[in-house]
């Protein structure tokens, strides 16, 4: 049976893949993704085959990984971060019932959430919420009863897709919305290319955050109740208790 | 200034150790950690020396990173998973202060929740909260809250320290509270021994978890209203429209 490897890339590309994704790659003759993620590894494996497809083509990605494992060849379909969080992972097993002669293996990476917490000190610490705040598919109304919920039961909160292209303002909106629960001095952070040219992190108060545009490549983190800023980076204690 | 690597070797130490994990780790003198841990690196590594110090005695780990540091060695502070989530990183940030002329780099690592949806097939695909059963350093009351916030705003609720040796009904106490907002039959999954030897996984109904034991090793997750059970894998769709 032949197998297509979905392979999170971590969020760079480089020093934070995983042995096993590497392997991955290795093994195989033709390496599938959106263009961007393509281009962070191309250097590496000069010799394989790349496909690529417009960010929007996810299903038509997907087929692409299909089709050519049913031919035979060895197959990877990489994504940035993890294939399991906002990646490919879960649209490969919705449409594998077309290619019954075709296996899935998901391979881990590093996700946005760890690797932009690395960068920005400890803010995972403790019970974490991950939202994107993409209506692409998803009712606004959804998101906005999510950051509700974690703003209430005081999980710290890390958001994707914080804007794109055509919606500036939803990240401003969240902060609205958690403002309602929360303290305006709640220590927050951004990350801005996690593991690329260009990282660079903030850390700010909530109060702050609602006034801060971030772009797609940024990964923000809403501290709780407890969060501090430690010799200028956000960190979130373990416990309620003391250690 | 000397620097003290604090590093996810991801859930088995392995394959699933980042290029930048394993770099940190060659380039340091020593290598300090949880017994348990270090033994899953050491064959790896013969040339280091290693400093074990037993599970409850983290910030006794942690200072004798920073000494050895202090002195001049290049250190490593290994966690299993990521070293931001439930790990060491958060309690050397807050024991930096001592310790003036040591930096503190976090090395992300592939953390439980992750390693273990790629065994599952792809149940993190939506927004998702990760929850620590422990009541150690948390009263239970705020984790009861968290449970309950996360299941009425439909989040994936991943669960992390299910159970332990003195409490081992904590899973069965969480699955009651979700049932009070959750179908019986919402699809969950446990992986025990992510990434190591004796890995397995199971996919279960929320009905089937709560009379199921799952022992410290494991990780478990609770799918949301639209997780579904294909070909045995456990998987949550992206989105809430047709794609
Ligand atoms: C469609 S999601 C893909 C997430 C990816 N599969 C992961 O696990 O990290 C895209 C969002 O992830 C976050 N993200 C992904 N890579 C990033 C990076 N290198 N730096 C900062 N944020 C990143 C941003 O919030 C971005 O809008
Ligand atoms: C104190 S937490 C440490 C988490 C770790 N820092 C991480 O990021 O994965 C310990 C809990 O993590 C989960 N865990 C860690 N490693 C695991 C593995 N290899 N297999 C299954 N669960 C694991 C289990 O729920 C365990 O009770």
């Amino acid at each position: 049976m032949n197998s297509v490897y979905v392979v999170g890339i971590g969020p760079g590309g480089g020093e934070q893949m995983t042995g096993e994704a590497r392997k991955a790659l290795e093994s195989c003759d033709i390496i599938i993704g959106y263009t961007v993620y393509i281009d962070l590894i191309r250097g590496q494996y000069p010799d394989k085959t790349f496909l690529t497809t417009p960010m929007t083509q996810e299903a038509e990605r997907c087929r692409m990984a299909f089709e050519e494992a049913e031919q035979g060849r060895d197959v990877s379909l990489v994504c940035s971060g993890d294939a399991g969080v906002y990646g490919m992972a879960g649209l490969m097993y919705e449409i594998k019932g077309a290619y019954p002669h075709v296996n899935i293996k998901v391979v881990p990476g590093i996700t946005a959430a760890t690797g932009g917490a690395a960068v920005l000190g400890a803010p995972l610490m403790h019970d974490f919420a991950v939202i994107s705040l993409s209506d692409l598919l998803t009712p606004w109304e959804k998101i906005e009863a999510r950051l509700r919920a974690a703003a209430m039961a005081d999980f710290v909160i890390c958001l994707y897709n914080p804007s794109s292209r055509k919606r500036k303002d939803h990240l401003k909106r969240a902060c609205e919305i958690l403002l309602e629960y929360k303290r305006d001095d709640t220590v927050c952070g951004t990350v801005r290319n996690i593991g690329r040219d260009g990282e660079a992190r903030q850390v700010m108060t909530l109060a702050e955050l609602k006034d801060t545009e971030a772009d797609m490549f940024t990964t923000v983190y809403i501290g709780n109740e407890q969060t501090k800023q430690i010799d200028g980076s956000m960190v979130t204690p373990r416990g309620y208790r003391n250690v």
